[in-house]
């Protein structure tokens, strides 16, 4: 099976068994909307591809942390689109939970799935003979998951530097986008029994590299391509890369984070294999071709207006 | 040390151990706001309660069991108290955190306090020789935690069945409240490592017996005894006990609720200690004095609109 199949198998399986008869009809339909259909599930692509190279033992638990990432990732999109945050319509090209249902079940289905990447976790240990191993596991996975979420250095203490009126746009970056990449890649060791230190460098660099995508898109992207709006860094006064740098200098220094990336994958089976992937990523992240023609086609804007000075 | 005291201790031990200096100062101070200084936290004491009768072994695990659950109802009241709910203005006699700080940091601040119950629980199993009964304690404490907190029976679901049209009243006010306080008794057995399920019945009837009191608070209370506005029931046109009941009807639930509690205590030495706890408690919960004046005064009134008409 394909990584992206495997992922939304273990998402549909896990919803149901946790979402049983007695959820609350609108806040199961909520919850559903934020998870299914899912957008490209880039993190636990890499949290799974980190657990398959490092030789996992126990997929079903593999399976759980991928979901367990991907709630948590997807609780932090249903919150950050709400009225009080980016006030966001669209996301994946549908309308956003808040506006589809209602902002008290926004703000509770972000909360019921941060709580369910738990419970995902946590059904992995009830069964009769659980053992030491296995359990100190699903324990350092959810320790490993809850730095990369909560405080003081996951993704909600990212989000809150935005409020701050001083802020260090790297550490702000770092911690708004790259703690779920290094909790993906250091989970994904941890549930395959391995070390997750030689794992750290890469979703730093790809965390990184993301969250430069993620500003380089929002200047020259196409809301039909990122299926949301773009041009909201700005709207929203956000510290971007894109601005402190530069288009070229966000789209080299893009590139240097792709092949350090590349580089940091510790020597392991399937070394090359996960190489492939993180090129691949790189141009769906960034398309060069649509970089080139933005490019281009701005540089002209440029001249024309010089002439007519 | 007195219980009270004992859980302030853990509170401030287990903040500054988890809130480190990295943590954004605003998000910082929005934690600290939404917890200190705390209400009657009565849900720790409950469970500190039932840990300490049931032969608690393991004191600092019985502490972070007792921050893990008090941060839990914070955060719920930190969401709940935010415009797109309550829209609460005052919260134990003080500013909410929307209204003191911002929206933004409110919703970050109920998830960053959601992921740190967590955080403290996951914290008590980094040391080194890690028995495996003690890890297994851990992973049941969060278990039980998260059916409290999250889908399909916990608060979060709770409060999800004010957003439908078609409510069970006593479905509703299980999950909204007293599904904390049957995760507050069976966890404080857990944290001992003794059997939850006896416990169960004395969480359930306290739930219920809260949540009538608090109905009925909601009818005769100040604003100055309860730290909050009153009659926001009505208000917001929720389902209410005191509503249906009427408010004698509903007096006499709630004392046939704590007497049910105070039965409910399985056989253990501080059983004679809990029940008489239970009983203060309920004196606090709806005293027997404002209750009888309310009662009287609405009567008088009734009486003179019947000989004016």
């Amino acid at each position: 099976m394909q990584i992206e199949e495997r992922i939304q198998a273990a998402m549909l399986t896990h919803f149901d068994e946790v979402i049983s008869a007695g959820t609350p009809p609108s806040l199961r339909a909520a919850m559903q909307h934020a998870l299914f259909p899912g957008g490209a599930r880039i993190r636990p692509q890499l949290y799974m591809a980190v657990a398959m190279v490092s030789g996992e033992d126990l997929p079903s638990l593999t399976d759980a942390g991928a979901v367990a990432l991907e709630l948590m990732h997807c609780a932090s999109l249903v919150h950050d689109d709400m009225p009080c945050f980016d006030d966001a319509q669209l996301r994946r090209g549908k309308t956003t939970v808040h506006v589809e249902f209602s902002e008290p079940l926004a703000l509770l289905t972000g909360d019921a799935l941060i709580v369910m990447a738990y419970q995902v976790l946590l059904n992995q240990t009830t069964k009769k003979r659980l053992s030491h191993s296995h359990a100190l596991r699903v324990l350092e996975m959810m320790n490993v998951l809850s730095q990369g979420v909560g405080v003081p250095h996951g993704i909600v203490a990212g989000q809150a530097w935005e409020c701050e009126s001083k802020v260090d746009l790297w550490k702000y970056q770092r911690a708004k986008t790259g703690s779920l990449f290094t909790a993906a890649t250091c989970m994904g060791a941890v549930a395959a029994g391995a070390n997750p230190a030689p794992w750290l460098e890469l979703g730093e660099s790809l965390g990184d590299a993301y969250q430069i995508a993620d500003d380089i898109r929002d200047v020259i992207g196409h809301v039909e391509l990122i299926g949301k709006p773009v041009g909201q860094d700005i709207e929203h006064g956000r510290p971007s890369a894109a601005q402190v740098l530069g288009l070229e200098g966000a789209n080299a220094e893009f590139k240097r984070l792709i092949d350090n990336a590349a580089k940091s994958v510790p020597d392991c089976a399937g070394r090359d294999i996960l190489r492939a992937m993180i090129f691949k990523e790189s141009e769906r992240l960034v398309p060069q071709r649509e970089y080139q023609h933005y490019l281009e086609v701005s540089k002209q804007k440029q001249q024309q207006s010089e002439l007519a000075a």
